[in-house]
């Protein structure tokens, strides 16, 4: 399969393409680095990037920044960092990416827990996170061509320490149950569903 | 209670204030009618009705537009529409009221069932409607004074005959039931919490 990798330099994409490069053909793309460079906060950048890749079988996306600070002092430009970078750069790598997919082929996002477990200064992810856990669940009804899309919703990571004070109690979960659940999404056959990583 | 229906020449928003109006203080809010008019679309608009209001003590927003149509021909500036209208409009009612609230107060927002019961053509309001829930239930954590905070998230009503073709084998919730769920969230104790009428 030949698999896009949005976000490939992260923490998360390193080891997720660790899993699946031996039996795929990996197409890394960075902001800055990687076999392609894409801004997905841009139409242009995006729709070039599909047309420098061509058809393709996977596009997984661990990319997209989100606004965290206290909501008393939220104002609707910090909201709207994570409506356009991380919901809508993965929102419109679908629209976009739909006339470039193989049948048969998938979609994978990345949310996270904040949807539905909620913590102080989160407000605009978890507005984020739960809006594209929706639209997979939606998109998933009308994607044609036997496309899947699924959306994967880690919490706290172990290989982030940086994240830990933000989540007291938290026990950080395994990279490897991380990269798991994407390749699930990936190589298996479901559809429409988030897969929480907790 | 002073409590401002923001929507409220709507089917649903007559029918609460209707349930309301003989023991609380309703101040009428809408686009183009009501005792005062407002855009939520506009950080402006918003600013000014609550100045216009003063203090208050609970908050109901069933307003905002979404878009509505195939997934194949959806664009960024479609998903936006939902995004700028019924999420930003509603979230930014919440950013800006939290200045204006009373101690105890609440914010009682509208998402609806497609949150997480998608149909066809619904994948920007499953996104939205996703995201007001998320929203919720993390502002609930930082609302201060005892400020409380609930979405109520409807599915398809009675009174809304225009819609029950696109839900196909869905019995419509009765009105009452849906001036219930916002009663409950106004007079009630709750907070963070979505409430389904299904």
């Amino acid at each position: 399969m030949k698999i896009i990798m949005i976000g490939a330099s992260g923490t998360i994409g390193k080891k997720v393409i660790a899993a699946l490069e031996k039996d795929h053909d990996i197409v890394r793309v960075g902001r800055t680095s990687g076999d392609i460079q894409a801004d997905i906060t841009s139409l242009v950048s995006i729709e070039k990037m599909f047309q420098q890749v061509g058809a393709f079988d996977a596009l997984v996306s661990m990319a997209g920044d989100i606004h965290f600070g206290p909501l008393k002092d939220m104002t609707d430009k910090d909201f709207r960092k994570g409506l356009d970078s991380k919901l809508m750069g993965q929102v419109n790598l679908v629209l976009t990416g739909q006339r470039y997919i193989n049948p048969g082929g998938s979609f994978t996002l990345t949310s996270g827990s904040l949807s539905d477990d909620p913590i102080p200064m989160g407000a605009n992810a978890s507005a984020v996170n739960a809006a594209l856990e929706g639209f997979g669940r939606s998109a998933a009804l009308e994607l044609k061509g036997d496309v899947r899309i699924n959306v994967v919703s880690p919490t706290v990571v172990e290989d982030s320490p940086f994240y830990f004070p933000f989540f007291p109690g938290y026990i950080p979960v395994t990279m490897e149950r991380v990269v798991a659940a994407y390749v699930q999404s990936i190589l298996g056959a479901k559809t429409g569903q988030v897969f929480p990583v907790r």
